[in-house]
């Protein structure tokens, strides 16, 4: 996995997860230091629907598997 | 929310959140500083099913609602 391509595709999370991985809306998780196994599972669960999440689905539509993989690799490297 | 109350709750929990709510299996999530809010949305979606999980499920059965919000507090309390 690529952290830096991750960290590039992470611009559209940070909305709402925060710039640093640490969200500032209470009811949202925080994904800075995750595990980056857990984070690509649910990254897949969102995007296939087992994960029902309405707020998720439309940006996990857009992402292919390596772009998870980066995104998880990115989040699980940060404090 | 009781943080004491949910530290004694969380020693099931231990088993594959990490005592200190650092999962050592990579595909469970860590608990330790999360967001309590988000905790305890996904702790009653486990419980009602709307996020679909067949090992926490049993486990969210066991829980009160004050339950539920002890435990949120308790690893939100955890860095």
């Amino acid at each position: 996995a690529d952290i830096e391509a991750g960290k590039a595709k992470a611009a559209v999370c940070a909305a709402c997860h925060g710039v640093d991985g640490r969200a500032q809306i209470p009811h949202y998780p925080h994904l800075a230091g995750q595990n980056a196994a857990y984070l690509l599972k649910q990254m897949s669960a969102f995007k296939e629907g087992s994960r029902q999440e309405p707020l998720m689905a439309p940006f996990m539509a857009m992402l292919t598997e390596a772009d998870m993989e980066n995104l998880a690799a990115y989040y699980a490297s940060l404090k």
